[in-house]
């Protein structure tokens, strides 16, 4: 059994990396992987580009299934004897049924302008309609993978220029997609119009980087500099690297509005990262806040009322709804409830019975001393099947509270999501199997009550909530970017 | 680079356990350990023993170096096709220098009572005379271990039964100990006479278990019972399992006042237990709430202070620190100001410069709109050598507070622990290096003040603190129990 | 170190095989690759098709760096809950250069037809061109083989039909292939028009079988049918196996004259295969007699000469020498003078000096009873780097033989080969550095007298040579296939 | 399923090795080891002593389940910072059942004497007894093996210096003993009374070695000097290293015949050895002659009869077959019949039916134009459970032989070992079965004529025949070394 899938939150599909003109761009993207692993921990790899002697370009990749940690386990693969000078990087999720290894990215290619390397974040709505034009004008492919889709676009593009071709690949396929591609000569970024998942520019000792969060600047030392903007294309080269001014191509068809996903504030990225151009962390503890002002829980004798998290993703959560109960004067208090253990390494064997109860055990403990006789509200940051709370009330239950109240900082997950999210099928999200009825929902797992935020409260926690600037479709099923078919991960296979 | 390394925290030599009666023995003892793990991550085993059918009792050891989920990593492990009864586990923390195969436990042997198998958790201080003795004798030893000694000295006694003998054994070495033995009809339980390191009762599904610490029962679903007493050699057997009736036999030396690990309650055991008979987590955050009454930080302009923690340690300490601080209306407020990344795996390479400021990087990152501008106080439960606050507090610097404030929950530690931590050589202290003055360790760390607990102020945060029931030896140099010559770890390798 | 590295034979690029019309279709495919396991121990693989309960066809692969069984190490990867049809696999020797997990075949692809799976033994000529063009029209490579290149020319075709396309794409090809091929309902054979590399058809249990050898039906239990013609396309589908009655298409260009690789005989395949329709172990032994009547030793003293050979490959060249040798009453035996060790695993490190010959002595040992003051003839296949005979010859001279012969079964090599066989560079090869000359050979390696065997002797030891029916260009320069341009193995790396 | 596992040749318990004198003592140990694996494939380990530059000795070992090659896959291992004097290793191959990693040699402990380290090849046949002894006494056993009792003993004995002792120790242990023992400052070699495993005395670069068998000093380019004598304890210190002469202690039980096992020559050395003084290489031979002259073949119509071996094992026994054949005019060739596969790898999995047919497939297979029509005759040294003969002649069968006879190069084995070789079962042996009668035999495994050598034929071609100096026990029950209690070598686990 792995840890890391017990629990049942959403999971996003990938983090990618870039560097350019640096020699220990594989060493900066080791580490920026190391610092996105949350974003994938199924399997990895590094792309670098070195020069040889005669002037050749040479692209040398490394990619296994596991955590970073696990594949790039010998400082020999970093330690390339040739100088470096550009590389990126990938961080993938997947489903066991994708689980191949031609899945892995980046994805290598050799085509008529030489060497292309890509990493993706984000999932293509039209990639089987283009996917059957491809092959039915020749085209092999090879993995199971969406991302392929946009190499044969490049590689088709009867354009003249690779930036024109990226271009004219990238404006034809549909959905969100933040990507890292390197070229012989190049490291280009690029995100789609709606800006669905992030992407930074940063600089370290010279060199310009991209990744997914700035937590992987933070690991590395890099600055911010600024997010690549929805629909741009950003150029880095050695002209770039000398004049220190990017150079931008934009997609023909910017969205006027954004449409971010709001899930990367709530629960995806790191609440040390700057996403969409605002620290995580705060607008997290502003979803705390607005779910204490719309759902307090008061206290029935008077005394403090201890607010416990599910650690560690709503820890930040939690410290935000306790501090407006105290703002609004209603006795609590921040309290560890539970304990979670982080000592028993990623995977491990489970014999004897009823394998999601021992693995919630394994996972957390309560701290009786905290939770007995007491009204405990716990915070959390969503629902998706309901399984793991419902087994976190049965162990919280076993440490006799008078009264459990769940609060959580976001609204019912009704709808799966198709730009990059892996949500379990409709009929599994605990949410939709009981019409979003909260009472219902609420005894289903055990509650004394449970409450989620509103639409209303959750928009209105985020920054730019006036411009209606987020896609919010797994709570609503309003779909904004165009889906021409339901495109599924596995169907390629 | 192992990230379980990266702390400098001291650490304990081990975690042990034992069950009697159970057809489950082995996966409870699995379970078990796995709950211990955070007492000893390098190696592990397990004795089982089993009955066949012509009667005949077999003991079945697996060990290896690793964690518990490393070690048994297959399922055939613990399915044993022969009815089990009874079990032992051990988890060991070891130096470099020790870490031979040889030294994992338990130890097995055969001697003529039978078999013999032996898990200990402490330290010995006669073991080096007493095996001397032993040697001269014509014992012959395997290990570096003092607790070989043990072994010997069992089959060496001229008692008669068996529980004589291991009584005999006992009566005369000195140290810490807490042990779990299994023979070919029996569990036994014992622990030295002043109670330095814990050791519980629990019973589970009509089974007695044994364990360091209430965290092992929680995961297996077992109640506790009480803890051993010192001094007290518990005996488990079928008529014990009938009768539910402990049999015990007391040491000859019982000391009239225990002297219990104080360091068990600051750092050691997981916060979720109950040990010495108390929630360590309330222990918790009485220190921290002494610790606040003793140096608070004061806001200079009004505003609140975010008090932070070292995750995932010090997080019970500092919110007793800051709701003490609210008590005394000093404006302040728990926040996370530090990340801490669980993602990584739990070895890593770490290419390029300066590795330890890299793996506190990658250990922690900061929260910077907490950080910014503010007067900060950040909550630890201890200094040992000092290196890796200098580089956390580097890292804070980074995120431009106005002001760094480092209170810590114990006195300087100024000594070495001969009763079974793992603490650095005297001179490699922090506090020993500059003669405990707080003025000099505050500027060696870089913060800009440093207050360490009281002793005082430590011995009415704890439990029963009228007796003088702690050991507080690395505080004062005062060890309670003879230590006959410097026992050396490594000493016999 | 790798023990099978040290040998300075020629290696032959890949075993293939392919099964149609079985339920145990991956068990037989395993079977046959460990059966093959000499033609490529670098990596190997299996594809599998099976079909769903829905008709779908799904292709099932398991790749990997290593023997076979290494890599099929586990009965999890044979054991199919699903009904399997048919499979192809392929074994692997590469440089280490081109080492990289995507040139590990069967390579599985998708296109317009559905799938489509390769497993290639040869060397195409003029695949650098046909790369060429396929990129300059977007086709995208991500290996460096040049077996990508049939996909995308069968892909490309603009033939309605499958094996028309096959046919199309083998058509434009140059060079030496022998194939095996899967599809969604067939698998097709080819093999080149001068049938460079063996193939052969069987049967088993009523399914179609495909490998490069024979021995790989001996392993499995098939009977032997024929072989693959040079320019056939054999199709095997449902219908094939109903009526079983082959389809055959054939490329247009076939060649009035086979040349089949001489060196398949001398080295490379199994002395208990059947290969280009005669038993290797014959044909062998006809090199033996042959180089004895050519070079015979004779016996200064009338005693028996000891004829040895270097275990295993040479052994039954050492029989038909030894047995020429005594035909004309040159007084000689047969002897072991030469033990290989086959114990100590296939790597192994080499601490110390001397590398190679630590390593000669590790693979090889002398019987000094059967050597000392004897007068030897050791015979060998062939002499590529000189090397390892030079070491050899060290080794025996340390057991004190009076005279050391070499006779050598084939001709020197003097040119690269461009159909598969991976040779060293033309400057690496002892006989073009010392231009063929015996004289000066036998005196950088050491020996009293060395003869390779003449062009015509080995022209007339092999079957159909009065047809000109071989490639010989290693010895002779005389390339019969086209080589459009130096068609390097690395260069699209 | 482990390849080397499908021989049902009887297995000898270990190789030995010492060496002293020497800065690279480790690095000797491990190619000794490499040279003897064929003694043991199951495990190994090379225990180094170091000095300190304080001057206090550490013993450094390494172990582990496999080959030496799999074990010490590390340079790391061998290249130590530390100087090396000495050091001793050991293969050892076992049953399942005693598998248990306490049973890896060296055992290593420290006695009142320091450091004490033993390998040991053979079996002692008292150890019951005094193992009961011991532990009557306070001794405690970690492993089951009958070393163990040894290191007691020595440990025990009321001798003042170490040598006298070890003296003390092996006079009271009955038994096989050939045995390397490392102490602080010396190496000794010890062989019991009777000599009955072999061990030798070499030289290398100035440092004396011991081994089991010559081919280990041949790949270290150590120079043979003598054996160590039946009896004779032989001591090397620093002494012995500056005066040339060694130093004997002899046991007080000297058997005035020595009782060599005669299996030595028959199967278990490498034909490259000098065992016992003599060529195993010209005993083998001479074997096989007497073989012929006992057993020839006729032919029935005048051609010539094949010869072949089971390679590689009774190669050398087929020369002296057929040169005995030829020498009385019987028409007659040595052929190859059989290939053996040396690619597969040690291990793999058998899915599909009937493993032993299938395991006999991948590890041979035949030559059929060899065999085809011809009345041949195939060579082997030995028969155990007669199944693996049995498969061999079922596959010989398929290439339609006109007649299969068989010839075993030694008498009929009836009884089982008690001195170290591992037979089955007597129940399993097949002569047991038949009671020795070769015509049911020989219908059993299907062949047309079985035919053993006669006891006295065997005598007559080993050396030393005259005085009986060998343990033909196997062959005749007739046990030369006292058997106290049947000692089975599982039975202290």
């Amino acid at each position: 059994m792995r840890l890391d899938l017990i629990s049942e939150k959403p999971k996003s599909n990938c983090g990618v990396f870039g560097i350019f003109g640096s020699e220990s761009a594989s060493t900066f993207t080791y580490y920026g992987l190391l610092a996105l692993q949350h974003r994938g921990q199924e399997a990895c790899g590094i792309t670098t580009s070195q020069k040889l002697e005669d002037g050749k370009i040479i692209f040398h990749s490394v990619k296994g299934r596991g955590l970073v940690s696990e594949v790039f386990h010998d400082d020999k693969i970093l330690n390339s004897a040739l100088p470096e000078k550009s590389a990126i990087g990938h961080n993938r999720y997947s489903t066991t049924g994708s689980d191949i290894v031609e899945n892995i990215q980046p994805f290598n290619v050799k085509y008529r302008m030489g060497n292309l390397s890509i990493s993706h974040n984000g999932n293509l709505t039209n990639a089987k309609k283009l996917r059957e034009e491809l092959v039915s004008f020749g085209s092999i492919f090879r993995s199971s993978s969406d991302t392929e889709v946009i190499l044969h676009m490049i590689s088709r593009s009867n354009k003249e220029d690779q930036i024109s071709q990226i271009k004219d690949a990238l404006d034809n396929v549909v959905g969100a997609f933040s990507l890292t591609i390197l070229t012989d000569d190049k490291l280009i970024a690029g995100r789609d119009g709606y800006g669905v998942r992030p992407l930074c520019i940063g600089e370290v000792e010279g060199a310009f980087v991209i990744a997914s969060e700035t937590c992987a600047f933070d690991l590395i030392g890099a600055s911010y500099i600024r997010d690549v903007e929805p629909g741009e294309i950003l150029v880095i080269d050695d002209e770039v690297i000398k004049t220190r001014t990017f150079k931008s191509v934009w997609l023909n068809n910017i969205s006027p509005n954004p449409k971010k996903c709001i899930f990367e504030f709530i629960y995806f990225s790191r609440p040390d990262s700057v996403v969409f151009g605002e620290n995580v962390d705060k607008v997290r503890r502003k979803l705390g806040k607005t779910l204490a002002s719309e759902s307090p829980v008061n206290s029935v004798n008077g005394e403090k009322i201890p607010v416990i998290s599910v650690p560690d993703s709503s820890n930040t959560i939690a410290i935000g709804y306790q501090s407006q109960l105290r703002k609004e004067n209603i006795p609590s208090k921040l309290e560890i409830g539970l304990i979670r253990s982080h000592y028993v390494g990623r995977t491990f064997i489970q014999p004897g019975q009823d394998k999601r109860e021992i693995s919630t055990r394994i996972k957390f403990n309560t701290v009786k001393g905290v939770l007995q006789d007491q009204q405990i509200v716990i915070v959390d940051d969503s629902i998706v099947r309901g399984t793991t709370s419902k087994q976190l009330v049965k162990l919280l239950r076993e440490a006799n509270p008078a009264e459990i109240h769940m609060r959580i900082s976001s609204p019912p997950i009704l709808f799966p999501c198709h730009y990059g999210m892996d949500f379990p099928s409709r009929e599994e999200l605990i949410a939709h199997k009981f019409g979003g009825e909260e009472r219902k929902i609420e005894k289903e797992i055990g509650v004394d009550s449970l409450k989620y935020l509103t639409f209303e409260g959750m928009i209105k926690s985020v920054p730019e909530q006036q411009n209606n600037n987020y896609c919010t479709a797994c709570f609503t099923g309003d779909y904004p970017i165009l889906i021409d078919e339901q495109f599924h991960k596995n169907e390629n296979e």
